[in-house]
C-alpha cells in the first residue's frame, strides 16, 4: 500500500537509558576500520592476481562496522515495532530490543553476496575471449550463449549460492519464529526446512554419498561405503541438530554469541591448518570456501557480542542461534568435515542429551529454564522444578533423579519424608551452577565459553592426531577428506 | 533463548468475524487438488524422460493449496503478533491480518527450491558414470572430485539459484519494511539491495552486455552495441522500478494481486509462444526458465487473491508487491526479455509518472492517497489534496494543475475567486474515478485489472508484430533475443 511514513528517528537516549547513537570514540574507531578495509579492498582490485581471502577479511571488517552501527541505531525502531523483551536476570528489568540477530543476518548476507565476484574473478578474466579485454567484439553466436564458459568453476558457484539460500531461509524462518513465538515442537524442524536448498543442490550438484571406512572395519565393509539416501538423512540430522543445539544453550547475556564465536574461531583454525599445506591440495578449496563464510560471520558476531555481553543492551533472538548453527552446517557439509563440526559441538550435545528428560516431558518443563536471578546477591543460582507431596515423579524417574543427585549431576532437595521438593532444571548452565555455586551472569557466560574453547581445542587435537589410528591417513597431511 | 510457547491456536472465528479454519467444501476441494498434483508428480518421476514443465505445474498446484490453507490458518497468529491493519474503505472498519504476502513468499520459495532437481534430472542420470545406476562403485579419485560433471548445466543452475537469492532477499527486506514502516525515501531502494545477487551472478556467470541495435541506427552504431557497465545500470533501474511500481498502484482490495496475476499471465503467454517453436530454438530454455518461476507465483497469488479480493479478509503487505515485482525482474533479466516486461508495465509506468508531482513534493502528498470511501453510498470517490486561500500552489504549478484539469487528467475544484479548493490526488485509481465516476471498490479493481490486461495484450502484439520494423528479425520466428 502507498504509505509515507511520518515516524521520526529519535537521536536522544531511550526511556530505558540506552544510547541510540555512536559515541565519538566509537564513531572514530569504526571510521578507521572502514577506511582500512576499503583501502585493502581497493588494493586487492588493483593486483594482477587478487586474493579472495584478503578481500573476505576486508569485507568482514566492513560487516563488523555495519552490524555495530545498525544494532545501535535500530534499537528504538525495534522497540517501537514491539520487537522487545525484558531482561529477567537484572535488578532493574529493562525492555531491550529483541531479534538483533536478524540485523546481523542481513548484513552478513549482503557481505557474502557482494563477495561473490572475488573468488571467481581470476576465472572470469581467463574465460573471456579476449583474455579479460572487454573491448573485443564477440561474434553473434557467442552473445547468444554467453562467453566461453568451459573454464569457469560453476560447480563451486552453485555450492556457494546454495549455501546463501540456506542461510537466507534460516534467517526468514528464524524471524518468523521470533515474531510469532512458534511452539517448541514445531520450531525444532525450522532448520530442516532451511536445509532443503543445501541438500537439493548437494544432490544435483555433488552427490558424493560415500564415506571412508575405519581401517578396523575395512575387511568387512571395504575402503569406501556408499551410504546413498542415508547420507542425506545424516546431513539433515546435522542440519537440524546444530542450530537447535545452539538455541537451547542459551538464556544468559552473551552466551549464544560467545559460544558461536568460539566454534567459528575453532573451525577457522582448522581451515587455516589446510592453508599451510602446499597449494594444489585437494582439501584446500573446501577450507577456503569455509573461511569465506566464517570470516564475515565472525565480523557480525563480534559486533553483536559487544552489545549483547553482560549487561546486555540488546537480545539476539532465536534468529541468531539458528543462523549461527546453519553457518556451521553449511561450511561443514559443503566442506565435507561435518564430523569435525560434531567434535566442536560437544558442550551442545551434552546440553541436549542432559535436557532430554525435560524436552521429552519425563520431568515437568517450566516456561523458562534459565538460571534463577537472586536480586539480593546479584548472582545466578540453579533454577528448579518444584514437586509437591501430591505430585511426585514416577518410580523409575524418581530412581534416576536420585542417582543423578548422588552423582552430582543434579541438585535434588528432599523433605523429611524423603519426598522430592525440588530438582534443578536440566540444562548445562544450571548444572554448572550446581557445581560451581552461585555466579554472576558474566562470570557464568565466561566460564562456559572457556569450557567450549578447551573442549573444542581438545577435539581438534584428537581429530588430527588420533585419526591416524582409525583411518589410513589424516587428510591434513595426505590429502583425503575423512 | 530457550522458550516453550504456551500459546494455543484458536479454532473459533476471530472477534472480527473472519473464519480461521477451512470450510468443509474448501477442505474437500484443496484435498482433491493436492491428490491430483501428487499423482502427476509421481507419474513424472516414473517416466523415462520426466518433463520439468509438468512437474512445475503440479508443484504450483501444491503451492496454491499450501498458501490457501496457511493464509486462513495463520490469520489469528498474525493478529496476535500485532501484524494487522484496518480496512479504511468499509462501513465497519475491521482489523485484518497484514503482510500475508510474506506467507506466499515463503511457500513460493519452498516450491521453487524443491523443484530444483526436476529441470536437471536428465543430466544427473547422464552424468553419473553408470548411466543412472547408483550401485556402480566409483574409484577413489571420483569421490574426491564428485561425479563426472562435464555434461551438467551448472551455468543454468547458478542462474536459477541467483534468482532464488534475489527473491529471498526481497522477501526479507519486504518483511522488514512491513514491520518497521520504513520511510518512503528509504524503501524506494529496497529492491536495489535485493537485485545485487542477481546482478553479481549475472556478472560472474553470464556477462552479456550487448544489445541489438534497431536497423535504422545500425549504420552509426553497428549491429550490436556493448553497453558494458551501462547495461548493469539499466538492469538495476528495471529491478528498482518494477517492484516499486506495483507497490504504488495499490490501496484498494485485490488490486496489488490482480495486476500481478495479469502481468504473470501475460509473461507466461509470451513464454508459451516460444515453446510452440521447434525445440532446439535458442530462446526456448530462457522461456522455460521463466515459466518455472511464473507458474508457482500464479499458484500462490491466486490463493492470496481469493482472500484479498473485495471484501478483503487479509492484506498483502508491501512484501507481496516487492516480491511480485522482483519475480518479473528475475525472469525477464535472466530470460533476456526485460524490454517485454517494460511493455507489460505500461499502467504502472503511467501511474508512476502521473504520481511524480506528489512523490517529488511539488504538490502536497497526504499520508494516504487511496480513493475516499463514501460511507453513505458505499462507493469510492477520488481522494483530494486540500488547498486553503493562504496556501495556494505556486504560479507554474497552478498553471499545470489548471491545464491538467482542462485535459480531464485531474479534478480541480476552484472557489468563486478562482482559487484552488481541492485537487484530486495523482494516482491512476483516482484518475479512473475522475473519469468513470464513483465506483464500488471491487468494480474499480476489476476495471483497472481489465485495463492492465488489454494494454498488456496490445503490448505483446506490438512487440511481436511490429518489432520487425525496427529489428532484422523477431526472435520468436527466427531465434534471436531482441
Amino acid at each position: 500500500m502507498t504509505s509515507t511514513s511520518n515516524s521520526t528517528r529519535s537521536s536522544s537516549p531511550l526511556s530505558n537509558g540506552l544510547p541510540t547513537t555512536l559515541s565519538r570514540n566509537e564513531a572514530l574507531s569504526l571510521a578507521t576500520v572502514t577506511a582500512a578495509c576499503v583501502a585493502v579492498l581497493v588494493n586487492v582490485f588493483r593486483e594482477p592476481e587478487p586474493s579472495p581471502l584478503i578481500a573476505s577479511l576486508a569485507l568482514s571488517g566492513l560487516a563488523f562496522v555495519a552490524a555495530f552501527a545498525l544494532i545501535r541505531w535500530l534499537g528504538p525502531t525495534f522497540l517501537r515495532a514491539g520487537i522487545k523483551g525484558a531482561d529477567l536476570s537484572k535488578r532493574v528489568r529493562r525492555e531491550l530490543p529483541e531479534c538483533m540477530g536478524g540485523v546481523c543476518a542481513v548484513v552478513y548476507l549482503l557481505a557474502v553476496i557482494v563477495f561473490i565476484p572475488f573468488p571467481f574473478y581470476k576465472d572470469i578474466v581467463a574465460a573471456t575471449s579476449g583474455g579479460g579485454n572487454k573491448d573485443v567484439v564477440l561474434p553473434v553466436e557467442h552473445v547468444q550463449r554467453g562467453r566461453f564458459l568451459h573454464r569457469f568453476p560453476h560447480s563451486k558457484l552453485a555450492s556457494y549460492l546454495s549455501a546463501i539460500i540456506s542461510l537466507q531461509s534460516i534467517a526468514l524462518l528464524g524471524i518468523g519464529d521470533d515474531l510469532f513465538d512458534i511452539r517448541w515442537r514445531h520450531k525444532f524442524f525450522i532448520p530442516a526446512f532451511a536445509a532443503i536448498p543445501l541438500l537439493v543442490v548437494y544432490f544435483v550438484d555433488f552427490g558424493v554419498t560415500s564415506v571412508v571406512i575405519p581401517i578396523q572395519l575395512q575387511p568387512y565393509l571395504g575402503e569406501l561405503l556408499d551410504l546413498g539416501a542415508l547420507y542425506y538423512v545424516y546431513m539433515a540430522a546435522v542440519a537440524i541438530f546444530s542450530p537447535n543445539s545452539i538455541n537451547i544453550l542459551a538464556g544468559i547475556n552473551g552466551i549464544e554469541v560467545a559460544q558461536s564465536i568460539v566454534i567459528a574461531l575453532l573451525l577457522s583454525l582448522n581451515d587455516c591448518l589446510y592453508l599451510l599445506t602446499p597449494y594444489p591440495h585437494p582439501a584446500t578449496d573446501s577450507h577456503l570456501f569455509s573461511l569465506y563464510f566464517l570470516l564475515p560471520f565472525l565480523g557480525v558476531s563480534l559486533a553483536l557480542l559487544y552489545h549483547n555481553w553482560y549487561p546486555a543492551r540488546v537480545f539476539v533472538g532465536d534468529t541468531y542461534c539458528y543462523f549461527a548453527g546453519m553457518v556451521f552446517v553449511v561450511v561443514s557439509i559443503l566442506g565435507h568435515f561435518s564430523k569435525t563440526l560434531v567434535l566442536l559441538l560437544v558442550p551442545q550435545i551434552f546440553n541436549f542429551l542432559y535436557s532430554t528428560p525435560q524436552l521429552f516431558g519425563l520431568v515437568p518443563c517450566p516456561r523458562h529454564r534459565l538460571p534463577r536471578f537472586n536480586a539480593r546477591t546479584n548472582l545466578l543460582e540453579p533454577s528448579v522444578t518444584q514437586w509437591t507431596p501430591d505430585h511426585q515423579p514416577k518410580a523409575p524417574i524418581a530412581w534416576v533423579l536420585r542417582l543423578l543427585g548422588r552423582l552430582r549431576l543434579l541438585r535434588v532437595t528432599l523433605d523429611d519424608e524423603d519426598r522430592f521438593v525440588e530438582t534443578s532444571n536440566f540444562t548445562l548452565l544450571n548444572l554448572w551452577l550446581v557445581w560451581r555455586g552461585p555466579l554472576r551472569e558474566d562470570r557464568l557466560a565466561l566460564e562456559i565459553t572457556v569450557l567450549q574453547a578447551a573442549l573444542g581445542l581438545f577435539g581438534l587435537f584428537v581429530r588430527h592426531r588420533l585419526a591416524l589410528l582409525v583411518f589410513k591417513a589424516d587428510n591434513w597431511s595426505l590429502g583425503f577428506n575423512v
